[in-house]
């Protein structure tokens, strides 16, 4: 048996166990890249790892390089010797191959591939490989409950005492549309148990979890946030700050190179976060339109049926609500401008965004009656009594004082652009997907003022000279990164 | 523009250029994993790389990591400044999209991925993403010849001042079946062009390379191996020396996770490898056998003319041979104990293994008859002339000079243990897959002389405490696992 050095390689791989071996010693020891091994010295329990190959030049011979994670967790020490030999590799790679041959997976096998997911014992390709096989040959919808069920139980799950547990969820694609903010201070201000958890933005100007950031901490460990749900009824964090449906989370990234969005997956995403926080009444809100994901109502239909029958399979009752995705939603895009407009209809100020309110009271009015918590027909007059009486506002405060409040002041970026009308009409469309790229380009989500200032929406009527919307900057640069865009080819006027 | 401190990451990562930044920093410069970046100071020229994202310990927010190919084509210095700034992600992307939709890609398209490849601007997880798309939606037999064309224009090509350049390959599976070492000799001995290269074992026991290593150098670059061509006629040598194909070797590694064999690739790969060294006629040899790719003749039939069309495609003559794939070929299995029987082959001696013999002399006569240097029908004559003449040994020994003889001698493993028939009877199937099991168990490849020595072949007659093979090993621990085999399961005798 060759006894290998340790030598540590001072970078992190994500939670992987990976040990190198230079070519001449992976032969020798025949073993080749990709291939499980167990490590051992005299004393340690064996550590499972895979192995990497690299040529001959930086890991010598005697020795095997160990990633800082590896490093760790066998407690490695400088100049001991190690041992290493081929481990089976997990049988959880049949499963995957079968997926991509056509075969339908069974509960177990499903299970098989998230533990090994969630235990970092499959690689990045063995995972992409999963994701191809659901991408081409979809998944049955057997297989998507069952993976829904296999990535929450593999995941952290959050339990609230109460028999009603109520959350939203929005498959986005439509700018500003913070509803959320809308909804959670009013439905929790009625008693009702509303743990949302929110993500950040990938290639939008902002997501829920960034735009509350800017009024409180959003990055909040499980056990705290079920502390803060027992004592204000709800919070509004950061998902990929809780350990739930961590599965997802890893199947998520080997998604992203290509964007690839299988349905199935897409369908267990979203659900299994929903049923880690124990949700039992959920509405899903589909924005139709032509820049988002779900371009007709025809498609929305067949998704929310999809979405309904998940539901029910999981024990949730869901509903599906298909939404205006033609136009963003309230006027301000980008972390801070968006929590201005949130603040503005929970304070009841008289230029709030009508759009926002009537959308976040529309949303609460039907959770409170899937619910039971009201009477059918009766969910908007009273949703709308407790948002214009201030008692949303207060809860809002109250939430954000259990969060953790931010210090930082809500001023939008102070280097500005207006973008004025060429003609007099009225606003026919306005490009959603435009305006997110613009706000992007100005610095959202990173530059927390940044963002897009939309001042006219569909049917308005614009005079020449008018302001359309203005862009806002945190750093002057960025302001002229957006003229690479047809600032004029956001809105359609006639 | 954040300027950052290059670090080295002591590690090669296989010719791509990555550079790591922490989460920190990354978020604050809107980049992710996955991304393409430019990284540059003042002077040089932008490097082209591929991000990677690390968590904050180790990467400080004021540093790049850079892994060793990285730093180096960058020449970096410890203490300078670099910037970084988002690149366009390569187009080839939205191909291997395309292809996992079940589009059918053009020549620019494929061109495109494989320059991609070639270049390591595609992650691994994007190559396998590609291999997942010709492996469930097939590729059609236009992609196939636009891929081999392409593996083709995108590596190094040998070229021969000759009309006519000879060529074979088998698809594998049969233990031992060193007919390369037999047909090389003959034809080159015979004034034919034939430029060899091979594989050496991933899963088997040994590979051609594997075998002809224990007698000459294999690893010999492009321009010397031209030299030995023009001087000797012909060479044997390692495929993996040379950057034939270097897009195929790429794409090989990406299918070796789940072992993914996507016909098209398959083809594509075999093809190439002939076309780059400007192969004008080609044999495939395909054995069919229980324990080989191809269970039967219709399968074989249909890959052949797969073959035959995607040849004349490509401007080569393609025949296929449907040879015997039931038992090993040749007595020895393992590289010294093959390079042994070849030998006594190529010398006449009396105990020279006649399947061997026969199958090497089928092959070279095939390939004789194929290319016109001899009458149909009179192949047979003139490869058996040349062999028994003592010709073909003679031009063995030239080709072994030129590529460098070895100088170890050819002594199979010390530690040895015979299995013995347990009844009498004839050997009706000898199991092709468990001998090469025992063989690599015992060592082979890795173990020179380590391997199977076979005394009895199928029909055989055998009594009742006759030795029906020898297993050899260097070292003697290793011996010892190929007890966790069935040894008697080996021979079905009746």
């Amino acid at each position: 048996m060759i006894k290998l050095i340790p030598t540590r390689i001072p970078i992190k791989v994500g939670d992987k166990f990976i040990a190198v071996l230079n070519e001449h010693t992976a032969h020798k020891l025949d073993l080749h890249a990709g291939d499980r091994v167990l490590i051992k010295d005299g004393g340690r329990e064996p550590l499972r790892a895979l192995l990497d190959v690299t040529d001959n030049s930086e890991i010598r011979d005697t020795q095997i390089g160990l990633y800082v994670e590896t490093w760790n967790k066998l407690g490695a020490k400088r100049g001991e010797r190690l041992s290493i030999s081929v481990a089976e590799k997990p049988i959880s790679i049949q499963y995957i191959k079968d997926k991509l041959n056509g075969k339908t997976l069974t509960k177990t096998q499903i299970d098989e591939i998230i533990k090994d997911v969630v235990e970092e014992d499959l690689s990045d390709v063995e995972i992409s490989y999963f994701v191809a096989g659901c991408y081409i040959n979809k998944l049955t919808e057997a297989e998507t409950v069952n993976l829904t069920k296999s990535i929450v139980e593999h995941g952290s799950i959050l339990k609230f005492h109460k028999k009603v547990v109520v959350d939203k969820h929005c498959i986005g694609g439509v700018a500003g549309n913070r509803t959320t903010m809308i909804a959670v201070p009013i439905l929790t201000a009625l008693g009702l148990t509303m743990p949302k958890t929110s993500s950040r933005a990938i290639t939008s100007p902002s997501g829920t979890a960034d735009t509350m950031e800017v009024l409180c901490n959003v990055t909040i460990p499980g056990p705290k946030l079920q502390k803060i749900a027992d004592k204000v009824g709800g919070f509004i964090a950061w998902g990929g700050g809780v350990d739930l449906a961590a599965a997802d989370d890893k199947m998520i990234r080997a998604r992203h190179p290509l964007s690839l969005d299988p349905e199935g997956m897409l369908l267990a995403s979203i659900m299994a976060k929903k049923h880690s926080v124990s949700s039992t009444h959920v509405i899903i809100d589909i924005p139709v339109g032509p820049e988002v994901k779900i371009k007709n109502k025809a498609d929305g239909e067949r998704l929310a049926s999809k979405f309904r029958s998940l539901g029910k399979k999981l024990g949730m009752i869901v509903q599906v609500l298909l939404t205006n995705g033609e136009e963003p939603i309230g006027n301000g895009v980008g972390p801070i401008l968006e929590a201005i407009d949130v603040m503005k209809v929970l304070k009841n100020e008289p230029d709030a965004p009508q759009d926002l309110k009537e959308k976040g009271i529309e949303l609460s009015a039907q959770l409170l009656e899937l619910c039971g918590k009201v009477k059918k027909g009766k969910g908007e007059a009273i949703a709308r009594e407790v948002l214009e009486s201030g008692r949303a506002y207060k809860q809002m405060m109250r939430i954000i004082q259990a969060q953790g409040p931010s210090k930082t002041p809500l001023i939008p970026g102070k280097y500005t652009q207006a973008v004025y009308s060429k003609k007099t009409g009225k606003v026919i469309t306005l490009n959603n997907e435009l305006i997110a790229h613009i706000a992007r380009t100005a610095g959202a989500p990173t530059d927390k003022g940044a963002g897009v200032y939309i001042n006219k929406k569909i049917g308005d009527t614009v005079k020449k000279g008018e302001i359309l919307y203005t862009i806002y900057a945190e750093i002057e640069e960025r302001l002229k990164y957006s003229e690479e865009y047809n600032l004029d080819a956001v809105y359609l006027i006639k």
